[in-house]
């Protein structure tokens, strides 16, 4: 696919046909992750692939508890319920939907940032985060490029504890973000919306926007 | 070009002919960074385009007086000197020559986070980084696609009073990247070598790794 095509229509994808997702792809999105930059190429990473339907399971049940606790997930979608315009509705019950059921994608990729030297407490600056994210953006996208849906949360801050026990993550690594994969059901890739490059592009000073 | 072939050859480039760079290709890098996911969809992004001789020479005098503190660049130019290996050696001078002369890429993108709620000094997480450095990441990947070399430094941390100062930057806006921009000088594109996917990746458990 042309990497513009890539590009303008990734999006978030939460249904998931059950189809099962080949080694083959797996391996072609973290041959994509691990040419992302990283400070002095140190490639600090380690990608967890979750296909264990136990392991997801535990992930996902806590996930949906995490939800539910003070009736949250209900009220979301009672919400949801009461969204007039159709496609706004249908998102909000597919989030909630995929909130309550994330074990539902085939695979979940942890990525995980690896330190050689410090415990991972250490590990929690903004800046870090340039040294792993990028390769997570570049996961994602190769998923895209191979027909794969795909959608970065961050359930790992609220359940960091779990997946260190349940995974044996080691004191030096730190999940970053959980990507449920898998071929998307009833949803369509982009292109996507945003907000337009010239509200957000400053010419040689902050506020200095203009047209193109 | 395929998305795969810009993915596996996007290397960082720290040489760049004095050509200027196209407003179409500066904008068509900031189209594809503004596709990528944050978190809710909230875009907490601005992309700071600096073209300007003056204000470029600012920040790069700052860069190399840092890199001259306590004769660190000398000190690196003379390690440089002396690896036997000439590729290796090449690599070593030319870093110390781009730390020095920062200025010497045409354009230098600072991609901001931005807080809708809350000052600057409360953006300090590891995960608030997902929110952003995946788009840094599109727009790395553009400017390979459009023959463009990039080199993703944090320069931003030891400088950013000045580029606060500098650029006018307000309390919710934070550098998180400063990324020079411009056609390669006696550098190619990769492909690029990385340690093996199969040694960074653990499947249903830390330390799990495999075969392909």
């Amino acid at each position: 696919m042309d990497f513009f095509d890539v590009v303008h229509t990734q999006r978030s994808i939460r249904r998931f046909k059950p189809d099962a997702v080949p080694d083959e792809a797996i391996w072609k999105m973290i041959d994509a992750a691990i040419r992302a930059p990283s400070g002095s190429n140190t490639q600090p990473w380690g990608w967890l692939v979750v296909r264990d339907e136990g392991k997801k399971r535990v992930l996902a049940d806590a996930i949906r508890a995490g939800f539910e606790e003070g009736g949250r997930l209900q009220q979301m979608r009672e919400n949801a319920a009461k969204i007039e315009d159709p496609t706004q509705r249908r998102m909000m019950e597919r989030a909630v939907e995929f909130f309550g059921n994330v074990a539902a994608a085939p695979v979940l990729i942890i990525p995980c940032l690896v330190s050689l030297t410090s415990p991972v407490s250490n590990i929690d600056s903004l800046f870090a985060g340039s040294s792993i994210y990028g390769a997570v953006q570049n996961l994602m996208l190769a998923a895209r490029a191979q027909g794969l849906g795909t959608v970065l949360t961050t359930f790992n801050i609220a359940h960091e504890d779990l997946l260190r026990r349940e995974f044996g993550l080691p004191d030096n690594v730190r999940p970053v973000a959980v990507v449920p994969v898998g071929y998307p059901q009833g949803q369509r890739f982009g292109p996507t919306t945003r907000k337009p490059a010239e509200t957000v592009t400053h010419w040689d000073g902050w506020g200095a926007t203009r047209d193109r």
